[in-house]
């Protein structure tokens, strides 16, 4: 186990009705608040207009800044920025899911900065502060709600970047299930896969001696196997709706991380795909993983045959590692495919005709590695994206 | 799921050598800091002049105030809040286990505090602030280096009794696997009951739609039944005595808890044993908790078979859940038994002549219930020390 440091100091509010918080808890960082949301759902519904009257009661002066959208991009950021400074606002309260977060985290450590805000995503410059941050969470999936990072992609090159720093955790988030009663099955799905996506980023490690967290991992990677269904049947089932929410929470908020080297080439994979075809984040998980899992897994087949055994309870074929193991990844395309997702290219209407300029990228031309389970360079890349696309 | 607020703010600084680090956090919250340890082990192995040369090399001022001891005691915390307000210090660090920190905790809340401290305790009074607190592990067990609570014994009438309140959270906690390379092998089980028994408190709720908190504490509840024996085994082993230090952790800072009413019967029904007999709080638990699931499984049998399947791997017998119930709090005696625990109070050395006092002094004269699973009175806990005795 390595030596790691743990402090998750996001303060989660979670059950019914918690969004009606919103206004108690953003005045204890400031008056002025930005509202930053994607609009369609979360006004229809009327939640807007319920977080507005709490954050009103509490007193609290409000900047709306609406037009998040999926795989948030950097021009957006830029004028949050400037409105934010212009409107001397003290913190910044996101309602929605991981893209609005991720869209006010950059506002947030871009506001104090005196440079351009894409350096931090450039690894040009490290943020030393942040705006404070709220959240009211309205799609579990990216765990944005309560982790150190955020994703934006930067139009110039379409460059979807992650950037980490403690700075970016949320001061608090408000988590109300409820508020994904009306979440559409494929939506709720690629929830499901962003969030074990997330829980398998960090389970897939060459450390040694992680046994509680291997524990862990998988225990949360069961119980979310057990939930998506019934959310997706029963879109209304408090009970699987909340478990699911929780899921994607500690899914990311890094208690499942600790003490290992985490992985993430599947993440860098696959934002070359939702960056060029604007295909949600966790269905081109569901594709990426198990292509990723496919061609890695010969560097520790004894992690596979774990993850097979503990997590899809694969009856073990002790004289026969890979089929026990190629029956683990079957599952977990099984269960994706069950769900509703894509598990190759082709599932999701995308053409395999630029695999090597998405491998090209994601490596920077060669130059850089993805992953530490098994670092890939283009050409290994390039092989995860063939078997993405069914290509042996 | 019930509604919840999670925040744990303590900073966890988990590894090699993280002692060391003392004085570069300790140096945050003050200049001058209250050193509270035991004695003996801290003093002879070298420790406490580490983190004294560590606290000295960040310029700190240290009033040292030894004496710490197992289920500690209240004049023990008065005569450290009247040092600690004499010599003005800004922050506690506790080096040692458990009743270090505990007491540190309740020195913390008395200094700001102008009644009598036991008030807290004796739910006269919530503390509204605390010194800050700081802690080096030298025993996993207790949990209290990230718990919102902490456990004094009152010598007048040997009442032992908790408190929780979220000032109590210490601000940094160092904990270094190696410095648990020395702990005999008894103190290493009695911690891993204690460690089990924080879990199974949590585990053992009557709340539905628990299903990802229940997947967790089963994971962490195998993967500590994995370790204690490699631990116990090979003590320098580093890969197991890191993942119990840190499931020693987990345990208790609340993520294994959220969502859910908790039990805590079998903690105060064994507060009653090590208060009287001062047997090790772990060695305590290990004889009440079989006892008290034997009382209580009719109340909810599917959870028992769950766990019976899910903890210890028992075969399901699905026309005969008793028989899969009993078979589980047999696994858990047996694995407590191997580890060198007492499971009956004639294992531990403790005559059956008390318990009708005990049963009578846990339940406050029968005005006051145990637990929350099953709620407890005086006949009940009375019949739970029987079956502690042996006697049906």
């Amino acid at each position: 186990m390595l030596n790691f440091t743990f402090s998750n100091t996001t303060k989660i509010v979670f059950g019914r009705g918690v969004e009606e918080q919103a206004g108690k808890e953003a005045a204890k960082w400031g008056k002025k608040v930005m509202l930053h949301y994607g609009g369609g759902h979360i006004v229809r519904s009327g939640l807007k207009d319920r977080v507005v009257k709490s954050l009103q009661e509490a007193g609290l002066e409000i900047v709306e800044f609406g037009g998040a959208q999926p795989n948030p991009r950097l021009s957006l950021v830029r004028e949050g920025i400037e409105l934010a400074r212009r409107e001397k606002v003290d913190l910044i309260l996101a309602v929605g899911g991981g893209s609005a977060i991720d869209s006010a985290k950059a506002i947030g450590i871009g506001v104090p900065y005196d440079g351009d805000v894409w350096d931090f995503f450039a690894g040009k410059a490290d943020a030393k502060e942040s705006l404070p941050l709220g959240v009211v969470l309205t799609i579990p999936a990216a765990g944005s709600e309560a982790s150190n990072s955020a994703v934006v992609t930067n139009e110039d090159g379409w460059l979807k970047v992650g950037y980490g720093s403690l700075v970016l955790r949320p001061k608090f988030a408000l988590l109300n299930p409820e508020l994904t009663f009306s979440l559409p099955a494929y939506q709720t799905a690629c929830g499901v896969a962003d969030m074990m996506a997330h829980i398998m980023e960090r389970y897939f490690t060459r450390e040694k001696d992680v046994g509680f967290g291997d524990h862990l991992c998988e225990a949360a990677l069961r119980s979310i196997i057990q939930e998506a269904p019934v959310a997706i049947a029963e879109p209304e089932n408090y009970g699987a709706r909340a478990n699911i929410m929780w899921a994607s929470t500690v899914a990311h908020n890094d208690i499942l991380g600790v003490g290992r080297s985490e992985d993430w080439a599947s993440h860098n994979i696959e934002h070359e795909l939702s960056a060029i075809y604007d295909i949600a984040h966790g269905a081109g998980l569901a594709i990426v993983f198990p292509a990723w899992m496919k061609y890695v897994y010969k560097q520790d087949p004894d992690r596979f045959v774990q993850f097979a055994v503990r997590v899809f309870g694969v009856e073990q074929d002790f004289h026969n590692p890979e089929r026990t193991i190629l029956e683990g990844i079957r599952r977990l395309e099984d269960f994706f495919r069950r769900i509703g997702l894509p598990v190759t290219l082709a599932d999701a209407g995308i053409p395999a005709d630029r695999l090597e300029e998405m491998a090209k990228k994601a490596t920077a031309g060669d130059t850089r590695k993805l992953g530490s389970f098994m670092p890939l360079g283009q050409e290994d890349v390039l092989a995860i994206y063939k078997l993405c696309a069914g290509q042996a």
